[in-house]
């Protein structure tokens, strides 16, 4: 990406010439959530202002309008990750694209509606720790009432997936492998392609935590063959939500619904109903329509930049943050010490201080990171830490706002200490 | 509400000023989704460009005020339905305010949360045939898992809740009593209070799917009693995806988690997790923020306006519309006479006619209405009927427009006939 390339970017996010405490605003927490540019906002206000009715069910032009941007989305979404090839109509490829309010609730989906039709006592999960507890906690009910049990990969100092012996733990127990693809924590992408492989050679089914991932890389889910993809929108420069749900389209057709309501029933009667064929089994009630419409232009944003250029702009910040703290002896990096093998994330702790006060001198210099356990509490005990300073990177990042942390840690440790 | 009054309103909902099918748009489907003033639209618009950040865990000043305004937002929404009195503080009242991202999510949390674990076999949940499919459908699984029984109480020619036949119905079996405050289809306002003291009489706790009547009509959970309570956020001037579980705080507490995640989390261990208090016990993952926010500013809205206008103004607008649809021969009209029995929906049908091609004419008029059977078939069965059309009223209404609707309805009867 060329710095001319960066500047008009970065001008179209709107948040980007604001001040925070007096100071020019520095995000350095789009693994919280991403700024979004000038165009998704207009197309969600364009939606209020110009045709904001319901969809489906509509006889009339507005309502035709919100319905076919709506399919569009999910078209395009499809697309997007993998799930249709150019030209190919939706339903051809083999899987589905399903709306739903968050990474969370695709998770839950997931752990209610496969997770408790699937698996009985002696069954075995296959996770690790450093999952988020959205990916973990809606599986500690699930095991509680079927008698399956968690297992949980070891990872290496720098909490890396310890291959083999993940490989001496599948066996033909193994129902299902639930991972991210890319820690929040420390930006480390695991070998997914190499886990499904394995994975799929047991007969267990893969759950690929995304949240992280999506944003920044190419996706491919046909390439993968993963069974199980679920991210969100609001990490991708899309609104607030909503998430997305991608699942193999045999898993899903024997899979109960999860949500019931409008929209998923075919038919309803006093004391039974049946469902609509997929998608629409599994989104029930009025969708987050404005939410859709958003997302959707957040991936022309997405595409027209080029996700490849998106994850080597990240990739050469990150290298940059590496090599400038290894000269400072006062900052602890947690995570792989290869570039290659992480995201935009930069997770550490600065001698002699708490997070959560580094984290209040950095907000008092505009500088937005976010600190604490950052929803993985087990990734930190097995650390052996309370929490961490995170600053991550997005296609708006520029190399000046890390020279300014950097300065701004100095100046917090002047502080401070 | 003077003609003046009325203009003013008018004026801030850019939508009144398009044009559909080259027609000036009249909008008579709120009961599907309403339209969203100007000032909804700006709030949302405010947050994306001015501190669009994460909520919870952020130590940054955008961080902080999103957070405050989300709270904000939950204490606004608990007066606004008089879960709280004007200056208690947010947890002082008898319930919590719950943020789901629909109606639809509402009923099935409480399906699975509640009704999972304190159903079986014998007991029995009382409902009626007039019910949309996302309050009766979650129950289907719910009574085939609990061997509980869904029981209904029959509904008189005009669609009116039997009360005498509902009084024969409760007893010691009951443990729940789900019933619309308003029906989708006719406007039909059952009467809630006596059907909640019935019910707590018998030891029932009753759950209302307040959809279409707390966005037209004062509400006062505390003086109601009600033990749960929901409704959408995009039928009453705020966003798409985000809903409203109001619900008592002794059933919230005994009740698990629905969805498992980051945010409703205190500690997470490798098999077990511990929950945070209420309400965050229930809104797992990022939520909804700039809904939220807009949301809060369409309450803002709503309490500028009335709610007791706006009832009063949609009374006006539905017995006008009996009035005139008396006068008229072939048109049917669903529902009670009595206006004061409902609010300001208009169900019928055209002699000769199918409601689609009714739908249908009227859009190409620039006028529209909802047709079909409105998410609720077990009433269309009982009615015998397929379908009806639906005009439904908001406070952005006028009399105009009715006229322009029973204009419309003569035009497609001239062309269709």
């Amino acid at each position: 990406m060329t710095a001319e390339q960066l500047q008009t970017i970065r001008e179209d996010f709107p948040i980007l010439g604001e001040t925070m405490r007096n100071k020019p605003f520095i995000y350095l927490d789009s693994g919280a959530t991403s700024l979004k540019p000038r165009s998704v906002i207009q197309a969600m206000e364009d939606y209020y202002t110009g045709y904001g009715v319901n969809i489906h069910r509509g006889v009339y032009e507005f309502s035709e309008r919100a319905t076919r941007e709506y399919h569009e989305a999910r078209v395009k979404t499809a697309r997007f990750i993998g799930a249709l090839r150019d030209g190919q109509p939706y339903g051809s490829g083999p899987g589905h694209v399903i709306f739903t309010k968050s990474t969370t609730e695709g998770a839950n989906l997931i752990a209610y509606s496969w997770g408790r039709t699937n698996l009985t006592e002696g069954d075995e999960i296959i996770t690790t720790e450093i999952e988020h507890h959205s990916t973990l906690v809606p599986w500690h009910p699930v095991v509680g009432e079927t008698g399956a049990r968690l297992r949980f990969v070891p990872m290496t100092g720098t909490g890396e997936f310890d291959f083999t012996a993940f490989q001496g733990m599948v066996s033909s127990k193994t129902k299902a492998v639930i991972i991210t693809a890319m820690s929040n924590v420390t930006g480390y992408m695991p070998p997914v392609e190499d886990i499904i492989k394995t994975a799929h050679q047991a007969g267990a089914v893969v759950i690929i935590d995304g949240a992280q991932f999506v944003s920044h890389h190419p996706v491919d889910v046909q390439a993968w063959d993963v069974d199980f993809l679920y991210f969100s929108a609001h990490k991708m420069l899309g609104p607030t939500g909503l998430g997305v749900l991608y699942a193999k389209t045999e898993l899903l057709e024997a899979m109960p619904p999860f949500l019931y309501g409008g929209d998923m029933i075919l038919q309803v009667h006093k004391d039974y109903s049946t469902y609509h064929p997929l998608p629409e089994k599994f989104e029930a009630g009025t969708p987050h329509i404005a939410g859709v419409l958003g997302f959707s232009v957040a991936l022309d944003y997405l595409e027209g930049v080029g996700m490849e250029h998106i994850h080597q702009h990240e990739s050469e910040l990150i290298a940059y943050t590496l090599e400038v703290s290894k000269t400072l002896p006062w900052i602890t990096v947690y995570g792989p010490e290869d570039p290659s093998l992480r995201g935009g994330i930069f997770s550490f702790n600065l001698e002699g201080m708490h997070s959560h006060d580094v984290g209040a001198l950095l907000d008092a210099q505009g500088i937005a990171v976010r600190t604490g356990f950052h929803c993985a509490q087990p990734f930190m005990e097995q650390m052996g830490i309370a929490g961490t300073v995170r600053a991550s990177y997005y296609l708006y990042n520029e190399k000046q706002e890390i020279d300014a942390l950097f300065a701004g840690l100095e100046k917090a440790r002047a502080l401070f200490l």
